[in-house]
């Protein structure tokens, strides 16, 4: 391992996130809060750090999938950890865990939180904890490495391992050019959102809050709520719409920014995505018909609810905790599958869901014809087996997390619902789980802090695809064999 | 597909489930019941047309792995469904599918019921519906291997697709004995069973019933409230200590009948079955402490549980859906896991749990390390990648299925702990679920004919590991590519 690189580039991702902090600073000595200090202290501590140790740059520069996996499970931690300051510093959280709770589900873009009452909160605190889903969003590296020059090779091991997905793309040979790509169309789009928000007449501030929290896919709300704070159809359709957008894999986006509109509408991954999106609204819309009384009032929240779910957003038009429990469990398997590789959302992501049924029928057609070969196709090209083995022990990693984690929170002793709900919603990223407890109109305050560490590592795990975080935990697998 | 020796072999099988219909009709008989007539009634068809239809044997013997997956599929099936006659005949379950629900219960050795008042029903009935167990628990051809000559090569693709666990060993070179020497261990384990249950003062009947359902680890019962009707020390530890027996590979116990007692205690999947065991009892030993009172009485009703839930026997000796959701948490994870390979137990066997978290170790050192190349070992030898491969697959399957039975479930209405644990313990052949419906003291019959029916899918593809009865339904994967 090459310690002096590591210790240089998590140095500047440290200052990168002291400068960071000036805008929720900003924003609290705009609104004449108090709370500017914290950020402040915070900020300022980064920064001299940052300058202090990370201004040498090593003599050997190179680093491998090791390192990379290192350096990002490494950053997402101290990332969180240097996040929740604010929070204890100023009084708005003052438990360290709860913070580093409420961090790791801001920038995990997850939106489970432990305010009780989020009304009652300095605006400053609010828009840093929705600042960092758009942040997270994205990736802690990709935004990094699209300012700070990085060779190549460097680059990609760090993109790889933070990217969303089976395989990490890069759309133009150099992955620095790539990462810069992304974010101008994530900056786009988060622009464009926030400006239509404001045309249905919500508040500059209250745009940015709920864009952010779009945009990352997170959630965090600043009414108790959400987004039925505003009782407008308007407001609904457009976060709706938006959610579903920043579910896409953002390479497609690329494509029609450079005239390939045809090849990004034949997008399998989008075809599948968007018709499960329809099929689950349709089936919940006639499930919840009884409870609103008319078809469009059902397809509103019903589409919200499933854009909210299926992108791992978790903003709530709607208590889904009093439907009926069929809808409620097309939101738990749509809290697991998640939205597309290479978007802002969580879960498993529809790209695995596609080459993992394949792979079952193929491998059902070779138990029936031994002889036969069969190739997992999927965009119209060939699945490499090793992708298809990646997908299958992903998977299965992901379960074997899931049952531990279920176990381990449930010494709480909380109903299973609640137990079981948590753990799907911050280990896929959405937020909400189902129940009084956890539910859309509650918070994660009342679980103990053992709840709270698993669960802050599930989200970890969700955001970073698993392995970052398993070998920063379990280093027995860093040995040779 | 050899079309007139799967009508061969399938004509053979349904006689010999008449022949063992004579057995329940005796005791109806026995006892003075009308409900002799019933059995008779069906016996007589059965035999009948076995006779008239299955006599002459096809001039192309020959069978492959498609023919041996569709002829388990299809014997299962049928098997269920004429075994359900009985109940629907005599009235004792009226509705057929019910009845369906019942047979599939019994022969898969789930031991989900829906007779809501069973110390009501005749003798004959009770004796039939445990007896089930016994016959699917060894599994319903190699059952019939011990006793039609089929030739090697047919009896090997039959046996591999009935026999759970990742690898189908043969005990011997021929099948044929191999199906015989399993089925006198099983016989003399069964024997042992009944007599020490007899010197415990249990009547004979009794002791037939309760060991049919142990040996198959099924689980139905005569009593309301289960193995605790007999307030017996002595009894729960014998029950305990032969369900966790039976839920041993049984090519354990022919080494051990030939001599190769330490190769027997140095297998790897003992020690981990047995260390899982140990471990569960010893967690829900101290988390029910306080319910209990004493350790001899919290291990008592602890080392019950665990052993009836890991070997999805499902015998119950305490409503554990009362106890603190930690404890119900591990036994919910318990049935998931089940128990070894090649025994009577359900679940996803512990053989596969060690081949998968040594398969994920081995994928992640090959992430940190990318040119190590790592093998899985297992039992002390190299696991085939192929093996390694099924496993993956088989696992993901499964999962897949778990979901989508949820969903189909859940259009039921029940709650989520009703849904989900119902599928839990249908699919892994338990018996019991959680909550105040399926729990350990209710009854099935309240859910409706369509969760009844994907219950019962899920009972059949738990008992047969998925492809056999995945074929069956999805004829499509039938084609060739």
């Amino acid at each position: 391992m090459n310690g002096k690189m590591i210790g240089y580039i998590l140095c500047r991702l440290m200052g990168m996130e002291g400068v960071l902090l000036l805008l929720p600073m900003a924003v609290a000595i705009l609104y004449g809060e108090e709370t500017w200090a914290a950020f402040f202290a915070v900020a300022a501590g980064l920064i001299l750090v940052s300058l202090a140790l990370g201004r040498k740059k090593p003599q050997n520069r190179t680093i491998y999938a090791k390192e990379g996996l290192f350096i990002v499970g490494m950053a997402w931690v101290l990332w969180s950890a240097c996040g929740a300051l604010p929070f204890v510093i100023s009084g708005a959280i003052p438990n360290f865990i709860d913070a580093f709770f409420e961090a790791v589900s801001g920038f995990t873009t997850t939106g489970s939180t432990v305010m009780a009452n989020v009304e009652a909160m300095p605006r400053g605190i609010l828009f840093w904890r929705s600042f960092t889903h758009w942040v997270g969003g994205m990736g802690v590296l990709v935004f990094v490495m699209a300012i700070i020059p990085l060779s190549d090779k460097n680059s990609l091991y760090l993109m790889r391992a933070e990217m969303p997905g089976p395989t990490a793309g890069k759309l133009v040979p150099k992955a620095m050019s790539t990462a810069k790509i992304l974010y101008a169309i994530y900056i786009g789009m988060t622009l464009v959102q926030v400006v239509l928000m404001m045309l249905g007449g919500v508040s500059l501030y209250d745009s940015l809050v709920y864009t952010f929290g779009t945009a990352g896919t997170g959630g965090f709300s600043i009414h108790a709520d959400s987004i039925a704070h505003y009782h407008s159809v308007y407001i609904d359709v457009v976060v709706t719409v938006f959610m579903i957008l920043f579910g896409i894999n953002f390479n497609l986006f690329y494509l029609i920014l450079i005239g390939q509109v045809v090849q990004a509408l034949k997008s399998e991954e989008l075809r599948w995505y968007l018709g499960i999106i329809l099929a689950s609204i349709a089936m919940i819309a006639v499930n919840i018909y009884s409870l609103y009384g008319s078809v469009a009032q059902s397809v509103r929240y019903s589409a919200f609810q499933v854009g909210s779910i299926i992108t791992t957003t978790g903003y709530a038009t709607a208590d889904f905790a009093q439907w009926p429990y069929f809808s409620q469990t097309i939101l738990l398997l749509l809290m697991v599958l998640g939205a597309c590789a290479g978007s802002t959302g969580g879960g498993i992501k529809t790209i695995r869901l596609i080459i993992l049924l394949k792979s079952i029928r193929r491998e059902i057609r070779r138990m029936v014809h031994p002889r036969s070969v069969g190739l997992v196709r999927a965009e119209g090209k060939v699945v490499e087996e090793d992708t298809v083995h990646g997908v299958h022990v992903y998977l299965i990693t992901y379960f074997v997390i899931m049952f531990l984690s279920v176990l381990l929170v449930s010494i709480n002793g909380f109903d299973l619902v609640t137990t079981i709900s948590s753990v799907f919603t911050c280990l896929n990223n959405v937020g909400p789980g189902l129940g009084p407890v956890v539910g859309p109109m509650g918070s994660f305050a009342p679980l103990s802090s053992l709840s709270k560490i698993v669960l802050s590592l599930d989200m970890l795990i969700g955001r970073l695809e698993i392995f970052p975080i398993l070998l920063l935990i379990m280093p027995a697998l860093w040995r040779k064999h």
